[in-house]
């Protein structure tokens, strides 16, 4: 077809998630865990950027790189949905899309000025893999993006469940205090797949420079390891 | 590079603009203005959109397909910024950026099920010309997309000026019913490059069936013509 578009990173996103097990679901879910942007060279212009700081929150249009190859299916599962109900692709943000592009939006946190790596943004709120390709980033207008009064279906069941989370003895002081609550945020929101329900088990995330362990039960995680990877 | 991703679009969407000049400049500006999408044929499965009635809004990630070959420049000229000031490209809206891609927050009216172009979404609050392609359509999620509180710099000035509107003698009655208020909407925001303040000179704008004549003087546009095309 002669209207593909061919898009090409501006940026790469850095987070504290090599795997895509733990991620958030949405951005803004972990509101603490942060993001570091950083251009790709031929973007490095400080100017680009002009204006920027006069805005708290910015959308950014990512690819979601593991995913490319695996194509799509009209139907997906969301895990709102509990892992079983099927419903329509683009009432989904699955990231197994057609065209495999994601939407955030993030807090801004702090633009830093250039320095052999360019302008860095630090953005909070992420729900991307670490080294995720970045399209586009544009500014958040509240007037024509924000809609409070919006009906958002099965996405918006449950939103405000969180389980409680506790940690095994001596496994709290081994987690950096700056990570700590993005951690728990993770965590809270209940990582596993929706169809696993198995007390028993143990699942493991990567996370920051973690392996974090932990079981889900009576809807309390308790977290048994961090070590260091 | 390898890591250049190629889009196809999987829809397109049909409105009262076949050109740029009148566009209101961000989606919902003009609530009236009715966007027909027609998917692309190997996209026309019904249970593609399971469930996204659900949703009272959905984000159209479209192409600026009139610019996919003008390039980007670091800066533009915002027209909230009386398009003399100079802002950064990624802290702008601008259709000119590296990527030509576009990103909607439409109100999805109506979902009419499947016929000889498969299903149709009606939708309303569109900013795009007629036959812009589309390349991804999410369900807007209201606890990650909406946030009311932040803040838009530059963007949020002047977002309620609106200008009076009112016609010559016999003009509003050459005009259909259903088009009067998205006409409205769009003339009162100015649709003027914002350099161009001279009182005297009639404006052309091609809106639906009509070529739209209007001055604009003392804060009230003045619909002049409204010819059939």
């Amino acid at each position: 077809m002669d209207d593909i578009l061919q898009v090409s990173p501006i940026a790469d996103i850095f987070t504290d998630f090599p795997d895509k097990f733990g991620l958030p679901r949405q951005s803004g879910r972990a509101s603490a865990l942060l993001g570091t942007i950083v251009f790709r060279p031929e973007y490095r212009a400080q100017e680009a950027l002009r204006g920027l700081d006069e805005f708290s929150h910015i959308w950014l249009l990512f690819g979601f790189s593991q995913h490319f190859l695996k194509g799509w299916h009209p139907t997906v599962r969301p895990p709102k949905l509990g892992g079983n109900e099927r419903t329509g692709v683009f009432a989904s943000r699955s990231p197994f899309r057609p065209n495999p592009l994601g939407l955030s939006c993030v807090k801004l946190e702090e633009i830093r000025p250039s320095d052999a790596n360019g302008p860095i943004l630090i953005v909070s709120g992420v729900d991307m893999v670490s080294a995720t390709p970045i399209y586009d980033i544009k500014p958040y207008i509240t007037y024509a993006d924000s809609h409070p009064e919006a009906v958002s279906g099965f996405a918006a069941r449950h939103s405000k469940d969180r389980l409680a989370v506790r940690f095994a003895d001596g496994i709290q002081e081994k987690i950096r205090p700056d990570k700590m609550q993005g951690l728990i945020q993770c965590l809270q929101d209940d990582p596993r797949p929706s169809y696993h329900t198995d007390d028993a088990r143990i699942y493991h995330m990567r996370f920051s420079e973690y392996d974090i362990g932990f079981f889900i039960s009576d809807g309390v995680v308790t977290v048994t390891c961090a070590d260091e990877l």
